[in-house]
């Protein structure tokens, strides 16, 4: 936690903040802060700046806020990506939002296991607390936003045209492609299969769409690597 | 597991090889292979190929073997990692073979805490393990050389400049450094540092043995994503 992460809630005053829970167990054990510490904060859909500790016991703490500064920027991105199985969706939800990724679609593929559907992890609830984990891991204090699409043919069909519309569109597909590109300039949308890739169906749909494949290299990485190793390189 | 891996005691013959163990368990239980079935295999240290299922029994399977390929390129890496926590370790070793790094040394850094040098997952045998499901991930063949570093000075001002000398020396550092390149020639000696980074003392000193600091934008990302990023915009 490299930024403790403040929600309306916590608000007592205008400047002041009372937290309890995760986080209060954060600071006693992993932080050892201590009354009068200062600690980077910042609110949740807002600004972000310092917090100074004014009492810190052992069922709350109270800080004085000051908040003076912008959250980093986001990469100009739509990011789709084939449902990963449950305990990888967990990681890849932290590192979009660690690494700034605006808009996530989790998106139905052949290739993904019916059940990952029913994971108790796709709860609106859920995905939010791994979101919050990445943001409080980067220093962000801006929710993606996520958007679960159970069905690829209406979702590919009927709205993507329109959100990858004006965007450098990517399909990240292995084979005889061209290299994913790097430092891109402007928006792009970029979409990212499961474990064994699309299918040819898919890709033919995803590119109807407007989405070009490229690849990144010989080698096989796990959905949460190749997501990085992606944006590290287009931006 | 993208790859059967096969180790020197697996063959029973030129071309046979029996083999039991998780990687049977992994045939039955994730491939479902059934007799007949081609797989891709590799030899490790040695080139790449396909297996044809002979047997595939509850207690082991044999297979036919061809192998006729090169196993991938690794990058032209020396990566200097600060110890990271265990948990963290056993992902850091699976992503840095999957991602090709053909050297990596684990060292002590004023951050990293003592107890972290306790873990049995620094043992060469667990090492070992991590190293073969990146492997088998990726599909390679060729281990990572693992050099284990408990103090810190006599390895970067005895042996680093040696190992650095002739390549881009780089060491990750949050900052004003200017960004990490892109697409570099050569090859490549990067240190990155343990949460929190290197304290100014280590910094100096990775300097002197010829690392110059880059760093990778105001988000603070955790080391395996750190890792990944580095390398995919490097290479």
């Amino acid at each position: 936690m490299n930024l403790l992460l403040l929600e309306d809630g916590d608000f007592v005053a205008e400047g002041r903040a009372v937290v309890r829970d995760r986080r209060l167990r954060h600071l006693h054990e992993v932080h050892r802060a201590e009354s009068g510490d200062s600690l980077r904060v910042g609110r949740l859909g807002g600004p972000m700046g310092e917090g100074r500790l004014l009492r810190l016991e052992a069922h709350e703490a109270e800080l004085e806020i000051r908040l003076d500064q912008p959250p980093p920027a986001k990469l100009p991105l739509t990011l789709l990506l084939a449902l990963p199985r449950p305990k990888m969706l967990k990681r890849v939800l932290q590192t979009v939002a660690a690494m700034g990724v605006p808009r996530l679609v989790l998106l139905n593929s052949y290739r993904v296991e019916k059940s990952f559907w029913q994971t108790p992890f796709l709860e609106p609830q859920a995905i939010r607390e791994q979101l919050i984990l990445g943001l409080e891991q980067a220093r962000d204090t801006a929710l993606p936003d996520v958007l679960v699409e159970k069905r690829f043919k209406p979702f590919v069909e009927d709205r993507l045209p329109a959100l990858a519309a004006d965007t450098l569109g990517l399909l990240g597909h292995p084979g005889a492609y061209p290299a994913c590109p790097r430092a891109v300039e402007g928006p792009v949308t970029l979409a990212i299969g499961p474990e064994g890739g699309w299918i040819p169906y898919e890709v033919e749909k995803l590119q109807a769409a407007g989405l070009a494949p490229v690849q990144l290299g010989e080698r096989i990485l796990r959905v949460e690597t190749a997501v990085t190793a992606l944006l590290a390189r287009l931006f």
